[in-house]
């Protein structure tokens, strides 16, 4: 298993592994997550070549000398505006690149095959580095259990605090929880927080506003930190001072599906059956029309990655891939309820990183 | 001049007045920054046709169908996946289209190449639109004006607070001022607010971290915040507790740099003399080695938008146009200063919109 030593080396090597089928000698990686991955370099601007016996070049531009060396003790940096092309004019041909099609820009490109020496030929590559970042290492799993807990501690001493309470605004209660997760110390939200009250709960994508909170509103809270190079996602959704048949309904509907969901999350299910597993329940309670989404995603160094488990999902789930599991209840001008965790897939049941109580919460 | 009402129009026309120039029929839009600018659409998922004469199409997909009506009543939707293909089925040849090649990814690029009709031919365009947000209209000013607004409120509620203090860290700094902004109505800070303290503020990127403040620390606290598509900018030092001839000299000298540059920032300048109003003043003090960045950017839907005053820099300025001023001092293991102020150019004096004294403040 990958330590914090070896992690990046170790992710290196296994790219580089997959260079041969892809008829390509090297890989030029541009897309800076990507070059956070492999080397683990944070700054914000950096290229990265890789070549098919894992040996490795980087540059960046002088802002980051220091940063660099100190990151990246293992790979020799040259420094050079604009850095893809200045890695690039490093080699000499018969070569040929593979680029990253996925994220390189159309002027980008252009400018990379000027660089190109004599005999160096450009490739588009795709989908290589997504295949390698599927199934998580030791290092990508600390770091994604570690924002998991900042953000659910947050979570938790907002409730003990009282924060979440009829009379304040949806805005209030984002602008309170990021301001706990910052403290905690993310470097920001992993998105955009939702907090959806009343009505506004019936809208999957809404953002937080200035509506106010009244008594018998469900309040969903969907929220995610960012540290590290890694993000958080969760969802709970509380019911304000007092329930009613609806939303007590509603509620214990998406929660069984939930609980359904993260049991059929297992090695070698496919990732239809974890949709199905959620949806079945939701539409046996004839609430099929009201989930209009799909049940979850992959979460890592992007908040939404492999895998997608929905009803045109395809594959199936390994250890050590990660996964949300969110189903929803939207009623149009009633109100909704979504509920949801972050799991890692292991051999045995999945390990819930998202420890934040599902019960039935009346605040 | 252009009102709420008509600034989307008026936008699509001088956009459209360009196209011919160009040798195009029509330009997709795709970077979703520039389908907001000229259509006001808000969404995560869209693409937009301009053609010559002005018409236009948009696409987005199902997620939006309620909040496109609103935002755009005057533009014809078609809903569909990828919006960009979508948009482009709907036309027939001979049509040259241009596409956004700064922007567009080479997959994209080559997928839109599957989606043209019969003699639809695509055609790469860069600048038309930057060239026209270069010279702000006044939907845009008061956007900016607003935003600057806000920010500029959370900074001085949080030195009338006494959060910036002795024994707090950076990071608490930033928690605070972002809090601050939430809760006045930003969406979310326009980048990471920079704390740098002590040696730190000699560190122009300089983020946030757990250092402690101590007495005698310079505090290089560089914030902005973002709110219905709008970004704003700024930056102030404070000295805690007391002064040193350091910190007094580094300090007074980026301020008459800073009053200097803004002195010198009306139109017909050019971008050029404007870095060198602020720079000659820092070389005279004998500190020009240490003025390692320039001196100021545009600023709009972007943080960081042309026109770009540098060493390096080309064309001058216009009335309308948007430019920082932050010139810094950075001695390192010493300290840094840095002052920072977002101007409108006007025919007489630039406005100021950050407007919080710059006078050297002890806290």
């Amino acid at each position: 298993m990958a330590t914090a030593d070896t992690q990046y080396p170790d992710r290196r090597r296994a790219v580089a592994a997959e260079l041969a089928a892809q008829n390509v000698d090297s890989i030029l990686v541009t897309h800076l997550t990507h070059v956070r991955y492999l080397s683990g370099f944070s700054g914000s601007n950096a290229a990265l070549l890789l070549n098919k016996d894992h040996s490795a070049r980087i540059s960046t531009d002088g802002r980051y000398t220091t940063q660099i060396a100190e990151e990246v003790p293992d790979i020799d940096c040259i420094l050079g505006r604009p850095c893809a092309d200045t890695v690039l004019k490093e080699i000499t041909g018969p070569r040929r690149v593979g680029y990253e099609a996925d994220y390189l820009t159309v002027t980008e490109y252009e400018r990379l095959q000027q660089a190109c020496g004599e005999g160096v030929e450009l490739v588009p590559v795709r989908g290589i580095i997504e295949k390698s970042r599927l199934v998580k290492d030791s290092g990508e799993l600390d770091g994604l259990r570690s924002i998991a807990a900042l953000a659910s501690q947050a979570y938790e001493d907002m409730l003990a605090a009282g924060e979440v309470a009829v009379g304040r605004t949806e805005r209030d209660i984002a602008a309170d929880l990021e301001y706990r997760m910052r403290k905690l110390g993310a470097e920001r939200p992993s998105f955009d927080s939702i907090v959806a009250s009343g009505p506004n709960s019936a809208k999957p994508h809404h953002g937080a506003d200035d509506r106010v909170i009244e008594a018998g509103d469900l309040v969903t809270i969907d929220f995610g930190a960012y540290a590290n190079g890694f993000n958080s996602d969760m969802t709970r959704t509380l019911i304000m001072e007092h329930t009613t048949d609806f939303t007590k309904e509603i509620y214990d509907t998406v929660l069984q599906a939930q609980l359904a969901g993260v049991k059929a999350a297992t090695p070698g299910t496919s990732l239809r059956d974890v949709d199905r597993a959620c949806r079945d329940i939701i539409k046996a309670a004839g609430y099929g029309d009201y989930f209009v989404h799909s049940t979850g995603h992959g979460i890592g160094l992007d908040v939404h990655e492999l895998p997608y488990a929905a009803t045109t999902g395809s594959g199936e789930l390994a250890e050590g891939m990660t996964l949300t599991i969110e189903p929803g209840i939207y009623v149009p001008g009633k109100g909704g309820v979504r509920i949801e965790d972050t799991l890692i897939i292991t051999s045995g049941e999945p390990e819930i990183i998202t420890k934040v109580s599902k019960e039935l919460r009346v605040v």
